[in-house]
């Protein structure tokens, strides 16, 4: 059993962790930090964990680095952007493994950092040991790592279903359009008057348009898979429902198709792609062709759907996925990348 | 007072038809008509108009279009499509005029209608005197009309904010995309499993692509304001509201612009145009640079908001739009055309 | 034309004001007061408000309560309890009519007000003035008054399906047992984490157990209706509904019944009851005997549905009712008292 | 491994046992019966569980009693009432266990049946060897049984909470209200217009008033533990969440208190009964004073949380309690009764 602690537990995304953790295999939940819960119980704050054992033991504390750095050999980082890195250094530097949802280490680019979130890095030395989180991709790079930067939810719901069309070539890098709608836990915990359920309720919106934080990392990510620079359209819309990420990108066929056969062609080279990137993923689900992707059959799952249609009166290629924004969009996907990390089972705790 | 019909007043939209018009001053409901419920009183199988006297004493009916024609000047239509035609013609043919929701008379090629609609036109004679509804669009027509051809709850959406930019040379009218989000009352009240609440709810999904039977009127409209044919590339999906469009579009500025002088005098265009076409107008609400449409915002209103903005990093110009299915999308811009048609002040039983 | 002020008017109930009174026939909306938003334009702050002339010129202002007195003739108070006193005396002092949506004035007893509030009555020497604004019940007092002390969203679920049975002597003033299911915008603007969306959606919860604020004017009005003390059980739920108040009230019949004749000669005593009470109301709708209340039927209304059932297994008698506790529950009330007090048609904006 | 088989595998009951059992440790799930879907894989028309690699190879069949006899040892009925007793006859003939979700097997009068189902029952034979399947009162009984009648949502979430109580003498036996409210699926997947989203969604409702069936397995179950007739009050209404039932019982302690040291005294013995009767139970949660049940923090799980507030102004005591109607109201508790009665870990598959 591996300790494991959580900093920032009482979040949307530490919640999730917590709840994953709890019933883990292969780690014990040694520590959960909280500034504004320190020294109450976990299943006080969080009476739905209150049946289990630890929850009514363990307790939030302070976080500070030392201390969590004696508890515990993986330290997830739940906090807010900016916030994350002022762990993270010296976590790694008294050997902990660290798993940061946080954006802090996914931009490789100081330049691009400091365009989308407006200050400096706060820790630019780290940048170069930390992996993208993307299990999928980086799975190797994951494995060996002691720093990893777990992507953003939107990102996982667009980069899963892109780049192995981009790497085959079978779509143009440029023109991409992504629209998502995401449920509103996507917004943290935060207190603010946009997120109460009167507002939310009945409400369908957008915004950040046209330029989300979140195109950092898409565009890092879509442009290495690439291999030239990628510039994206990305519109989120937020929705009234808890949990869940819908994305719809289109999507122009590198070979523009005019017939029937064209198209069928395609068709099964894009198949193909998919079954060839994903068809032995276990959190992959590649829909068959009667199906289309729905929030409701990912929640509380790690599992990212993926379906795609060829429009022949347009000529474009439309590819929709839905996950769960806490779970592949954030929580699960960090567990995932400890698994592989630790050498676990990588579906250890997630199913 | 003017006497007015509803044939098939128990689906969405004839409920919402029989709400605006218990209360529109210039018109009396003097039939409801309701294969289900005829012979049943208006307030017993809709409790919520209770209160209102009419509810009290109107009693659902058989339709019969000869009865119809003597009990009412205009008929409303709000049946499925290929049903609403057999009641124009023996309707219009006794004098009243019609006002028809369903998509019967809204596509004036047979071809295009039976592609989209599967079957052969069931009135092609009356498609010739047929107005599209869409009173910013067509007020002059509809003033002279006596069969309206009311637009589906879709097209409102898309159409009102892409034509003025469309008719002024601002867009390209190629690469158009629309990616809608519609509450669960645009399926209107049918009885099938997808639409139960457990179904719908914490549930976000793409449907009907990439073919969607909307996309023959929102071409149509599209091409006659571009002067040549259009094929766009629209998106639908449920999402757990009850009522509620958000379209998002994306369009192509005709002039592209590489910097920000270039982006401020296309800004000023759109809002000069914009201005020109809807500043004047009731029921089209232009919001300013800080805000976004909300679907909550327009629930139970005939109002359609826009907003939109220019993207300096992809040049593309998004357009966004809310309004109520049921009301812009469907009943109330039925009585809006109702009101100009008769003479009565347009926002008439409207605000 | 009847100037109106209203001050606090960016909480739930202060902007459901501005919906009624902005489409009021008599009255013109020359004042809102928001600390917040002071200087801002009344359809920037709610852009639902902006197709509304008004609400294109009308600012926010800072609440002074000379100045208002200035303004308006008529003055709503949607301030927080124990703040409105401040507003209403100077109010008063010069000249205008007060209706207060607060709890200031609703409770006559000083000791039960600190017993509830847990302060203080802050203006003791208004309370002899101030009428309890239930038209229903109070309809000649409020046509005299200057002060309304309008009631609280519980209150009016409950008090007006109990009190003419208890005037009736139909059922027992002791044991009454009222159990209601509220709307989250009954918890007003109030940012807190309990009401977010994701806090609030996908949970049904009991709260304020077993002693909630309201029971001191419930029990008041209870108390005066049955001629002797009267203490109940009232429990409310938090449910994931914007708007509506659904009350089920445990009532035991003052004679006992024992076999179906019994039961159908009570049946008809409560039908005439309410009958007499209720049958001319534009606000109450009696349900027939097939049909239940559902808070949907009069979302956005000024009307309390009412049903009742008598139970031959238990001998109780059940009373139900719903309302919009928006509306009914408090502004639709407040405008309903306002129409009374000003002499214009009760239902005047309301329908 | 125990070979196990669903017959209607469709319904949500149903749907909620696959879930539950293609993930248990100690169970395989090798047939599912739907008459609708016959034929087709269970991962096609459940995408939700096409992970799963059971879901790939599993195909519905038609409901077969010998067939399945031939398949599996134990098998779940999730039929509709009345329908159950057919294959519970021929199931127990040929050796299987048999976990019956629906009524058929829960009440043991002939005439309280009929009374409350409208038809005699349908094997009357049987009824003498049902175990009631609430494991945490037939525990002993369940481990020895063939046949399990698996009680109602509604009863487990009264049940629990009500008869430790009564048991100890603490609570009257005469006066019982509760006061139900249920999530959605709760109906089933029952394709009617009341269950259609836009019918629930903003809907509060009470149904079945006054006569509920489920109050004939209440009542019995609460007369044998007070050792006398029982007869209840019971309220279900329908709130726009998709699993959940929250219940609050008013009920009258046996000793009336008349001080705060009579409360406190009654306060510990009740604290002292559910300690007892649930204090080492996986599956009830007792929260503690601070806090008060609530559908979310049990959804998912197979838990049910109870909490309890002494009135002083009324004398009475009220218990509240919160379970996932599908989980501890159905599938979960009927996996747990497969769990005792197969002598697995009692908990397996449920955590």
């Amino acid at each position: 059993m591996k300790k494991v602690a959580i900093v920032g537990a009482s979040g949307y995304s530490g919640e999730e962790l917590v709840r994953l953790l709890l019933s883990h295999p292969d780690a014990e939940l040694s520590a959960v930090t909280s500034r504004q819960y320190a020294g109450q119980m976990l299943g006080e704050i969080f009476p739905k964990f209150g049946h289990h054992p630890r929850a009514r033991t363990l307790r939030f504390s302070e976080p500070k680095a030392e201390m969590l750095a004696s508890q515990a050999e993986v330290v997830f980082l739940a906090l807010p952007h900016g916030v994350a890195a002022e762990y993270a250094v010296p976590l790694l530097q008294r050997g902990c493994h660290v798993i940061d949802l946080s954006a802090d280490f996914r931009v490789k680019s100081l330049a691009v950092y400091k365009e989308f979130y407006g200050h400096e890095h706060p820790a630019p030395d780290l940048l170069g040991q930390a992996v993208y989180g993307l299990p999928e991709l980086y799975r190797a790079e994951i494995k060996k790592a002691s720093l990893i930067a777990s992507p953003g939810c939107y990102p996982s719901s667009i980069l899963l279903p892109t780049i192995p069309l981009l790497k085959a070539g079978l779509v143009k890098p440029s023109g991409i359009i992504a629209d998502s709608l995401s449920g509103v836990s996507g917004a943290g915990r935060k207190v603010e008057p946009d997120f109460l359920f009167v507002e939310c309720n009945e409400s369908a919106r957008p915004y950040g348009v046209p330029r989300h934080r979140h195109l950092s990392e898409i565009e890092q990510e879509l442009s290495l898979a690439a291999g030239l620079p990628v510039t994206i359209q990305f519109t989120p819309h937020l929705i009234p429902i808890n949990r869940g990420i819908l994305t719809t990108l289109y999507l122009a066929p590198e070979k523009h198709f005019t017939d029937a056969k064209g198209m069928n062609e395609l068709g099964e080279k894009i198949t193909a792609c998919y079954e060839a990137a994903y068809g032995h993923e276990s959190f992959v689900r590649l829909l068959d062709a009667k199906t289309l992707p729905d929030t409701k059959n990912v929640a509380g799952t790690n599992i990212l759907e993926i379906a795609w249609r060829l429009d022949p009166r347009t000529g474009r290629l439309l590819v929709m996925s839905a996950e769960d924004n806490l779970v592949k969009g954030a929580s699960g996907q960090a567990v995932q990348s400890m698994n592989i990390m630790c050498g676990f089972s990588e579906s250890a705790g997630l199913l």
